[in-house]
């Protein structure tokens, strides 16, 4: 949950995520008022945002391309929200606006908080339907049934459930917000609070993936993709820009491999943009790199190694089979992807 | 050579490092006027320094402990210069000053350029010498010889020097001044020029240093010594700070293991203090830290994991032996420093 207006949510003494205000649920049986349908919603991403990059995952895994179009904004936003300067003439070709805050402007007028993505827009009244990550991913995968592709793996499977939330709750408060918390600290006390959990859960997780392949039952679910997110830009932005460096993602001998065994499965690291990453991070949080100065490094090309962890067993997509090529006009450039 | 305004210096929009502007030189003839004489002037150094750490490790391999007492500033300054606040009184115990701007100003009121360290200080007038940090290493080597301990090595073989400056020069250029460039570059042209360059240099440092122990000839010399005060800042601040994360050190195989068989050798890493070295820079430069926030890593305790550099033969002390212990009152806390 990225917000356009990063700098200011993150001037406060205690960096605090703002709660999504906009939750409408989008169900299979329409209960909400929202029903599932072909074509009806825009999910609207910034590819640098990791909350945002969890649905575009799922969206691919669950091969809902054709069901539920996706604009990606530019990752450097400024004060009037995410824009569409990647687009020709700097519009949505299909919602028409020029800032994500319009979207939200025509749902509720001086409406509370940010303008975050991800964001689900009703295309018919061009108005925001749901700004609210956690449920902006499970619903794809228990919801949108109807649309998913021949063979999508089951995300969020009913057995496992309970055991899904409690490991997404631990990473998301230690693992997924943490490295901002450290980031955005402005306090010693706080920074080193929040950098030593992002470590100590790390730790644990990395015990936990030492001898498994996935993080609950033996294929890929919600809670992979929830901690991919974050360890696929923590050497390009949380570890220097963010001061989580106590170790770099690639100096972990299980984390590391694990995280490109995600990389390299597809549907997970053909999402991945480490340029609209670094850019946004480096350009857009001035607090905290005044001269906007985005870094050379890391070398990404280790990305691409060979990771063995299909030793360990385990089925990515159980009983599915692996998403199709990215679709054309949804191709990152290729810059530490496998070829 | 750290300025005492170093936001100020690091204000221009192209960093140029300010030549030093007093440089007498102390000789073992005198024939400027200054002869070596023990116990009469005192190196002010601070430990956080790369350039000042060049002559406090000097120092200590030549056995000058006796000869020229050190001084060592607070790693924290202000706009008033390098402070004494770690003595009792927060003044020199020898000179009686609370900062090292004092002694400059008794050598030439309102002089130009800023309060830098290493400097050398007369004891009896309480007068800056030189703060010229080139010589500050060389003179020592070479013309305090009659000071130096029995067994104290040849840092500056007369056979060699040609080599020992070309080499001194390159390193100077690309890596030991090339890391500041990129930390304080307000452009990105300026910026990325200097982080490939100073990765470029590392990479052919690394080619020499493959199969041979030391930088020029088969000893410990200057050279080593001006590319380990470097190396051994890198990963703690120039590679999150200065944005040089191309790679960290421990990634890199041969200069890893080289900057380990450094900090290892008697005399050299036992001057490191990490503390120092993270608390200034993350805490002076404000122009690229503003939070002020010290990061907790990296893990430090790798520096003293075995290197087996001496595989490669070279003889660190050439004729001399290792220097002894560290005297009582310049021991530092032992963080990621061999037990």
């Amino acid at each position: 949950m990225d917000g356009g207006d990063g700098n200011r949510a993150y001037g406060h003494q205690t960096f605090t995520r703002s709660g999504s205000h906009f939750t409408d649920r989008i169900t299979a049986d329409g209960r909400d008022g929202r029903p599932v349908q072909e074509g009806r919603y825009r999910l609207v991403v910034s590819r640098a945002c990791p909350w945002a990059s969890r649905a575009v995952i799922s969206r691919r895994l669950l091969g809902l391309e054709g069901g539920l179009s996706t604009a990606v904004a530019d990752p450097v936003q400024d004060d009037r929200s995410w824009p569409f300067t990647l687009d020709p003439g700097g519009r949505d070709p299909v919602l028409g606006i020029r800032f994500l805050s319009e979207a939200y402007d025509r749902r509720e007028a001086g409406h509370p908080g940010g303008v975050s993505v991800p964001a689900v827009v009703d295309v018919p009244s061009g108005r925001l339907v749901t700004n609210d990550h956690q449920r902006l991913t499970l619903d794809p995968a228990t919801e949108w049934t109807a649309l998913h592709r021949t063979g999508a793996p089951d995300l969020y499977p009913a057995g496992r459930r309970a055991e899904i939330d409690r490991v997404m709750a631990e990473v998301y408060e230690d693992v997924n917000n943490g490295v901002y918390r450290a980031g955005f600290a402005t306090r010693r006390k706080e920074y080193e609070e929040a950098c030593a959990g992002v470590f100590r859960r790390l730790e644990l997780i990395a015990g936990r993936l030492a001898g498994r392949r996935y993080l609950v039952g033996d294929t890929l679910t919600e809670a992979d993709i929830r901690l991919f997110t974050t360890l696929v830009r923590f050497d390009a932005v949380y570890h220097g820009h963010f001061k989580c460096n106590r170790w770099e993602l690639t100096e972990n001998p299980v984390l590391w491999v694990y995280a490109r065994d995600l990389f390299q499965t597809p549907g997970s690291g053909d999402t991945v943009d480490f340029d609209h990453i670094k850019r946004h991070c480096y350009q857009v949080h001035t607090g905290i790199n005044p001269t906007g100065i985005v870094p050379l490094g890391p070398d990404l090309s280790g990305w691409s190694a060979p990771h063995h962890r299909e030793e360990l067993g385990g089925r990515p997509f159980g009983d599915g089979t692996p998403p199709g090529p990215v679709p054309p006009g949804e191709r990152v450039a290729p810059e530490g992807r496998p070829a």
